[in-house]
Order: C-alpha cells, then structure tokens, then sequence
C-alpha cells in the first residue's frame, strides 16, 4: 500500500480469481468456464472487418444488444442493464442499493463481502442451514439490500423462484438481487418475477452458459427505475465499459440461444454422471443445479485432493475457509473430462 | 430514480459523452477517435482461433500485455497498470487518491468532477488563466490529489513535464495524476518522471493515437505501490476487466508502435492545416498538441455552426458550458476530412 492510499479503504481485503497457472496444460475445472465454444454466430460476428472497426467507440448505450436480450426475456429495452461482466453490476448494486446495509449468506460468492466493504457496506452474515441451504424465511424482514446467489456457490443448491418472490415481498422497501450466474444449468429464472416486483434485480452473465467467460458481458433486468439507477452509476464510472467486439458477441450469443440451450443439457448429463460416480466413491456431494460439483470424501482432505488433482493435471477449486474446507468445487467441463476426472480421483483414493 | 437509491448519490450527475447519432452517416470529428484503423499486427491477433478461446477467462494478472508497456516505456512490470479504458483508471484514483480532496482544471476532461462527485471527494476547482492556460504555480502547495489533463481537454494546450515535476515536487503528500490521453500528438510524456517521484502517476489509453477505442483498454504508470494500490481496487470491484481480446489487441499493438507513430505524424499535419485555414477564415484556434482543435469563430456562435456542420453531415463537438459556448472541438481526421471541413465552414460563413 502507498501511503497515499484512501485510510477508509485501509483494510480493504480484494477477491482472489481462481488460479490460471501457466506451467502447463491443465483441465480446468476451477472457474466453471463452459468446455463448448462460442456459437457459430459469433465466431462470425467477431470478424477482421469488425477489428477494423475498433479506431471507434462503442455504443455507450449498448442499444442493439438490449433489445436482444429484452426480446429473449419478453421485457422491455429499459429492463435490461448490461455491463462489462457481472461483477461489474453486483458491484453498482452493492453501491446502489446498500446504503442501509447489505445482508448475504455465509457461504456463497466471496465477491459480495468484498463489494459491501468497498463501498463501506454494513453486511449482515446469514448463516447456512447445516445442509448448506439456505433458508429463505431467514430473509423476511430484514429490510437491508439482500443479494442471493440462485443456485448458491459454491454449494450449487437452489430455490424456487416462488421462495424467492416471498423474500421480495417481505422486504418491500429494500432491493432483493438474484445472481443466476449458474441458473441455466437445471434453475429457474426469476426474471419474470420482475414484471410484479419492483423490488427484484436478477442478475446474470454470459461468462458460464454463453461461453464467453473472456468477453466479459453480464446483464440484470428490473424494473425500469432500477436500471436506470445503474445507467447513472455506470455513466459516472465508465460509459464505454463494453468493448464493440463483445458488444456483437452477445448479440450473436442470443441468436444462437438453442446452441447454448444444448450445451447446457450436456453439461447436466456430465454433471450427474460425475456426481453419481463420486458418491459410489463415498463422496458427500450436494444436489447441484449449477455446472459444478461441491464435493467432500470421507477418505481425504480437501486440501489434499485438490493438491493431488493438481499433479495429475486436473484444477478443481478449493477454498480454505474453515466450513467447506472438507470440500472441492469441480467445474463440471465434457462427459470426456468427467471420465478422466474419476479416474483420477480412483486412482488417488487408490 | 427508484426509491432504493443510495441517498448520498441523489444529486450524481453522470458524464454525457459525445453523441452517437445513427441517422445517418458522418464525418466523425466528435469523439477525438482515430481516422486509422488499428495495425495490421492487432487484426492478425484477434483471429477466429482466439475467438473460439472466449470460452475462457482472460488473465486478470495481464502479465503479457504489462510486459509489453513496461519495455516501451523503460519501466518495470510492477511500474504498469491496466485496465477497461483511461476512465477505468481515472475512477480508481479518485477513489484511492482523493480521500484528502482533489483539485482540477475549471476546463478539462469533464469526468473528473463526476468521479469526484461519486467518490464524495471535495474539489477545488483552478480556474485556467485568460488564455486557457494552466498556471502550474497555483498547483504547488495545494496538498491534496490533483488532476492534470496534459495536453488539456477540451483547449490542446499543453505544459511541459519539467512544470509537471515541480507540481509534484511541490506537493510531496499527495498523487499528482497526469492524464496523458493525447500527448502523443505532440507532446512529451511525463512517464521518465516517474522514476524518480513517488507520488506521479501518469495515465494513458490506446483511444486515440493507437486507434483501439473501441476496445477499451488504458494503462497508468507510476510508482510499484501506487501501482498496487489501483490493483487492489481493481480486484475489489472487476478482477477480470480486460477481455481476452483487447488484452491480444494491445500487445499486438505495442509490436506496431511505428505505425501509430507515423498516423500521429499525419494527424499533426492535418492538424497543422486545419488550425491555419481557419485562422484564414478568422478563427481564433489554440495551440493544440492533440487530436483535436479547439476554435472560435468571430462570425458564428459555437453552437449555430455545430449545428449547420451536422446538417452537412461533420459531427463536431460542442459543450454548453458558458466559459468555453463560443468555441467546438474538432477532431482533426485524414487531412481529406480535414478539407471536407475546411470547405464546409467556408459555405457555412458564406
């Protein structure tokens, strides 16, 4: 730290990515990339003539991409935000929005406690059931800015929308932001809900089911006056925040929506087939609607699997706080992987 | 505005950028962007190969491309920060930097009293001297962040770093950030300085001399601890900011610095044109070491001929701000737009 920098941001502890090391080829299954590519349609769309274009700045409004996104969705274009990645709209959510406080789960994304603390945030912490779910009734009446992960990470459990709907009604003078990062994988959307709360921010990416994790393109939709309040925020950051090339990327992406539609039921089958596989080994693992596994063996450590994984070439995610340390996050990546990824963990386990 | 919004940022005013009409085609001298393409070395990078690798995210470290800009400029890795466009960076700053107060330029790049505004940083506010000048004496002492837009937006008018090292000489407990946007048209970079000042930040983009607007990138180098603390904002709000493409684009474009270099070298020839053809015509045009000029016409208000160039198909920018109403800011293009200008504006007087 210089000693320039702001005293109020003094203990500010930043988010640690998952780790892309560079010593050799790995399958990765730490950051729940998705193993398919982008679509067709977008690999066209991303052409030299378009890298030409680049001398010019984007459309800050991001107009054509909106109206795809809105007509996806059956909202309007004045519903739908969109911004360079999720976390870049989590993060003018969390300053939006939690001025009175914030309130989160224990376990779930370890961005939002990063986010409450930059912005000077009070969070409060709400404990998982012991099953690792979340109770929604927990949430009635908090009356703070409620952010839910739906499916949660890292533990991928999910709830229903209509619970979902409960927790907004019960908080009616506070904003209640689904993150459904993960919710294409065997959730359900709450963005219909948006059209009867006006309380209700649902925020996704196109980082996990769309393939382009290295584009960097989230979206939420609301009610109007919700995106409107990020418009505001955004163009007092970074008008320009999405670079033309995304910009076509994800319009192409929703064009070609059936291509990610499959990719996904894909992803489902590898998904329960390495679950089931795992639990045949002894493995605790939790009902997943996301595209990761949260997996725990009685025969060894977390720590020690994801090491032992690491030799063997294959990058899961482990998180060294001390509830889930007995746990791995596994990306799930092709039937193919999977296959190896069970066989690596037989062969460990001995 | 919802009902949700955090009280401290109702009186927010965002930044309006310059307008994107889509009515019909223009000669674009409104956005300051380049008339050239990016090089031929940044369309070969971005290939339908690394198109195919979205699928994946980007290096959040962005190890390559900070090499790169660190062996242009002689510095070290840990000398270079980068981030999604100048504006990215120039949030960081206030944010880091002017807990204790900023000051800036009366006229100057209209984003810092925004970032300001949301930061909840107090701003004194330099008035130019007559001739819209920056007087850097009146900087010494202020003790407190101070932004400096060298050369000036919207006037050109530049000061030479050996000013600049006395302002940061003379302000030895605060960042003193210099916003290099368009000093490579013309001017010096105060970038040498940082070796040897601990609290000069210099700040950078590839919008305007290397013709990537539209690919957001921008990069600050400064001292390794003010360094680390812009990167410890970053990885509290936006880890992965850079896509994987910009990042390919602007290493690919730091190979190619003698293309750019020559484009400069022709934008200051139509620049150079330009400013004495409308001298001919009256005009009273400023010393612009960018790629814009900045005049006023004896014989027309600054709006009525931005005005009848857009309905000849020019877009020019035009600000309300009463102190500066009389002037545009023009873009300085091919010099074949600058004619198509030059003879536009003869019409226009009669």
């Amino acid at each position: 730290m210089s000693r320039f920098f702001a005293g109020k941001l003094a203990s500010l502890k930043e988010y640690t990515p998952g780790e892309q090391p560079k010593d050799q080829v790995y399958i990765k299954l730490n950051t729940n990339e998705s193993p398919y590519p982008p679509s067709n349609g977008v690999i066209e769309a991303v052409n030299s003539k378009e890298v030409e274009l680049l001398r010019l700045y984007p459309d800050p409004d991001c107009t054509k991409l909106k109206e795809k996104i809105a007509s996806l969705y059956g909202v309007e274009k004045e519903n739908v935000f969109v911004s360079n990645g999720s976390d870049d709209i989590l993060n003018f959510a969390f300053l939006a929005f939690g001025e009175g406080g914030a309130a989160f789960a224990d376990i779930t994304y370890g961005f939002y406690k990063v986010f409450a603390a930059l912005h000077g945030v009070k969070s409060q912490i709400m404990p998982l059931e012991s099953d690792f779910s979340i109770d929604p009734k927990k949430y009635y009446g908090l009356n703070k800015f409620i952010a839910i992960a739906n499916p949660n990470a890292p533990t991928g459990l999910f709830i229903d929308p209509s619970e979902i709907e409960k927790v907004a009604v019960n908080n009616p003078d506070s904003v209640v932001l689904v993150d459904e990062a993960y919710v294409d994988f065997g959730g359900k959307s709450c963005i219909p809900l948006t059209k009867k709360l006006d309380n209700l921010l649902v925020v996704a990416t196109y980082s996990k089911s769309r393939s382009l994790a290295g584009a960097r393109l989230g979206y939420a939709i609301g009610n109007k006056e919700l995106i409107s309040d990020l418009e505001k925020i955004k163009f007092s950051t970074n008008p320009y925040s999405i670079n033309r090339l995304t910009l076509l990327a994800g319009e192409a992406a929703i064009d070609d929506d059936n291509y990610y539609k499959a990719n996904c039921q894909r992803i489902i089958e590898a998904r329960e087939y390495a679950k089931s596989e795992l639990e045949k080994l002894g493995f605790y693992v939790t009902d997943s609607k996301a595209n990761f596994l949260f997996a725990r063996s009685p025969d060894i450590s977390g720590k020690e699997l994801y090491l032992k994984l690491r030799e063997k070439g294959i990058l899961v995610r482990h998180f060294d706080d001390e509830k889930i340390t007995d746990f791995n996050r596994i990306t799930v990546g092709t039937m193919e992987e999977m296959q190896t990824l069970v066989k690596a963990v037989k062969e460990i386990l001995g």
